[in-house]
């Protein structure tokens, strides 16, 4: 059981346990570039523990921080995320399996029910 | 940001950082149930461990254990999986939108081309 991804896909998981890591991801997705002071502004921890998320959320490659003057912009670098994805789509067929499970259950149902009242 | 599935968005992301955790569920994604020695066969960690891993499992709702005579077999639980693949959906845009740039790109390319024949 060889995967020569394991150590990305490692770290794209270990990004996305934290929620206030997910909550900057799904910022950073609906606006392009966001200033740290901006981003950091509606959680309710310090400057430096949103850095340090930042810093693991780099590390994984799920984000870029750019310098303009001052500022420091972070940006949405989604591409680990679609192998992460892919890993987990594979259960999908569970899901639409229960569905036709579930389908196949009324419909017998349906037919019993039809059979009790003829 | 309050996100009231966080904390089992958070245990399922946790389960699978481990490249272990990640095999031992891939498995049972094809075979329907499983002993727990028959699981710790392929792996170079001994048992205690084996089972270390399942029951952060078992804790994030991914598998369940069932005791048959002295065997104990696990199931796949993938329900929780579907949550963290929904999570990670929005981010599918990116890549479909990054394919519509460079057919526009290609197509802005083409059209070039055919004017410097002209």
């Amino acid at each position: 059981m060889v995967n020569h991804n394991a150590s990305q896909l490692d770290r794209t998981f270990a990004a996305l346990v934290d929620p206030t890591r997910r909550a900057i991801l799904a910022r950073l997705e609906c606006e392009e570039a966001v200033s740290v002071s901006d981003l950091a502004q509606p959680f309710a921890i310090k400057l430096p523990a949103v850095m340090k998320h930042l810093d693991v959320l780099g590390e994984a490659g799920l984000v870029v921080r750019a310098k303009a003057g001052r500022i420091v912009t972070v940006r949405l670098s989604p591409e680990p995320m679609r192998e992460a994805l892919e890993w987990l789509s594979r259960y999908e067929r569970f899901w639409s399996g229960s569905l036709d499970r579930l389908t196949a259950f009324a419909e017998r149902r349906e037919v019993e029910a039809a059979g009790d009242g003829a």
